[in-house]
């Protein structure tokens, strides 16, 4: 059988819940078809932070590297909240990221069926919404230097950034973005703010050159501001969305939220080669961890991405979209997309639900 | 009578029509309350281009800055859309914003009761609210040095732009917006990356320091993909927002579109002293330029502002605002707000019947 070493990282919250019931559908999903897993578990966040003093220790980084895929589940909590910047379990998020450069950050929204319901957007507009933000993770304002703190010539503090791209930078997540619009409906609109931003023009050239080498891909560019509009009037004019990191990071989240269940929500961060991460898009909801009431559906759909852009093992990932729907359709729910008429239950009863399913 | 010189600024597509009716429910409501006024028109935008070879001509630019308050229509068109930045009309709003030292963007987005059936969102939760978003307007990423083109070590081509604020930027942002607060709700929300970014990290030192000098006001702070989401989940969690400029941007075109009626909404742009710049949100909409199709409802209203906040004229700004809602109530809509069993009026009319209500 093949066999694939998996970093799992649980870190706070309910991540360890909600990892749980992923690694089991991994199991389960991998041994129908002859897939074997060498699961590695190691600590990442807060629960690094309080065993070993830093949220990203070496030895969970360097596991994480020769492993073949990294699934998370989230860290952060209210403990943690006051810490200085390095000692923050986010952190370890930016330093993973960095680390196993993963450059493409997919993040799929699709309101379910099942679900239309839960979205704030009206039903003919929530309805039918599938589109997938393709986010830059590795570049930009978030890494861009000259950065930090500083007295200008008045005596005043100063505090600043650097957006910064340079082509091959733009070039890697613009070819990442069309194959995957490519594989879609052949959309993609890339976003900026090439009105104001240097950084932005420099985006939508090399984005435009490029796209010379996808003829099928019908592209368009939009502004920031525009997209962040769009998205509400009218979510359905979009299928593949690519943008930069800072931009991403507010119109994938956006995006999330037009589905109304963000508790169903995966990702998938990918790099040229190596492992990529897979994590529910959702946090460590410290509030319920614990209590067995977390969604584990985002993960699970993780386990499902990981399968199949991280291991490109189809079939398997297939099984796992598959039963989810099922899951869905045989009307179990967790609290946060419960709804009259389905059947409530805790995470762990879920998670054997989707197992049956597989 | 109180006397004030006011700077008329066009524009381009619909501009010039949404602003002849503004200027005579200004001239209406002013006279009402023993105001007088010196209009100056001038050019700016594609028209200042074609008639002087740049966006913002120099005259335009004084007369602007010798005057009690400017009103601005929109700039844009196809026309212009492939020059060269320096040449594009939108970038004399950047360098008016800057030259009038206008550091604070009111962008208000409230829910006319009347229009509630616009908003994509569902009407229990777009019905009541009433936000206002307070974008810093002359600072950040938009103004920030360096900026510009390179090559980096390796021959790539880079594009760069700083994200910068002084304290003193951030600390007049802040005190405007809690001051609007205190008038409001006597809530605000600060928004930032202050997980990631460093000057986000001041902005959030300065706003809570200065916190203490407004105890009335509530003050939180929450991050700006978060902000994104909370908006369409819940927007009436929101009174007053504060921002920096590039999140400011983002996010005020997001909350108008939460009210689905684009076409109603107005803008303050104010400085220390100095007159304030005051124009309709949405843009020149060159596609039913000239055809008497434009709703004049969000320059009547960026009107309205220039009484209340450029002059202190609050009665007269009041007379406005009440004639707007008078008209709406009345059942008079242009296409765009337009819904069965109300009456469809063009430009002029629609300027007709407010001024009947003024
Ligand atoms: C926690 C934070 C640093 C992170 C980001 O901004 O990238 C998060 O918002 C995300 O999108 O994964
Ligand atoms: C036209 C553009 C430069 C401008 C901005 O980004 O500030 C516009 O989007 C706005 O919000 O007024």
């Amino acid at each position: 059988p093949r066999s694939y070493t998996i970093t799992l990282l649980p870190g706070d919250g309910i991540g360890p819940e909600v990892i749980s019931v992923a690694k089991d559908v991994l199991l389960l999903a991998g041994s129908l078809e002859g897939i074997k897993y060498d699961f590695r578990e190691r600590l990442i966040g807060g629960a690094a932070l309080d065993a070993t003093g830093v949220p990203l220790p070496d030895e969970t980084l360097s596991a994480a590297k020769e492993s073949d895929a990294v699934l998370l589940g989230a860290v952060g909590g209210y403990k943690w909240d006051n810490n200085e910047k390095h000692l923050k379990p986010e952190t370890a998020l930016l330093g993973l990221r960095k680390e196993l450069q993963v450059f493409a950050n997919l993040r799929p929204a699709s309101v379910f069926p099942q679900l239309v319901d839960a979205s704030t957007l009206k039903r003919e507009v929530a309805e039918g919404v599938d589109l997938m933000v393709v986010r830059e993770l590795t570049g930009g304002i978030y890494f861009g230097k000259p950065r930090g703190f500083d007295t200008n010539e008045n005596g005043e503090e100063i505090g600043f950034n650097t957006e910064i791209y340079a082509a091959h930078e733009i070039d890697r997540i613009a070819h990442a973005a069309f194959k995957i619009a490519r594989k879609r409906s052949g959309k993609l609109c890339s976003v900026d703010k090439a009105n104001v931003l240097e950084a932005s023009m420099l985006w939508r050239k090399r984005v435009t050159a490029i796209a010379q080498e996808y003829p099928d891909v019908e592209l368009s560019h939009m502004y920031v501001d525009n997209a962040s509009m769009q998205l509400i009037r009218n979510p359905k004019q979009f299928d593949t969305i690519v943008t930069n990191n800072i931009f991403g990071d507010i119109l994938s989240d956006e995006a999330s939220m037009i589905t109304g269940s963000i508790g169903m929500l995966p990702s998938a961060s990918l790099g040229a080669s190596g492992p990529g991460l897979f994590e529910p898009i959702h946090g460590s909801a410290p509030d319920i961890a614990g209590q067995d009431k977390a969604n584990p559906f985002a993960t699970v759909l993780s386990a499902a991405m990981l399968l199949k852009y991280g291991l490109e093992e189809e079939k398997a990932a297939q099984r796992i979209e598959n039963a989810v729907l099922d899951t869905l359709n045989r009307g179990f729910r967790t609290g946060d997309i419960y709804s009259t008429g389905t059947k409530l239950v805790g995470c762990k009863q879920l998670g054997e639900e989707i197992m049956k399913s597989v």
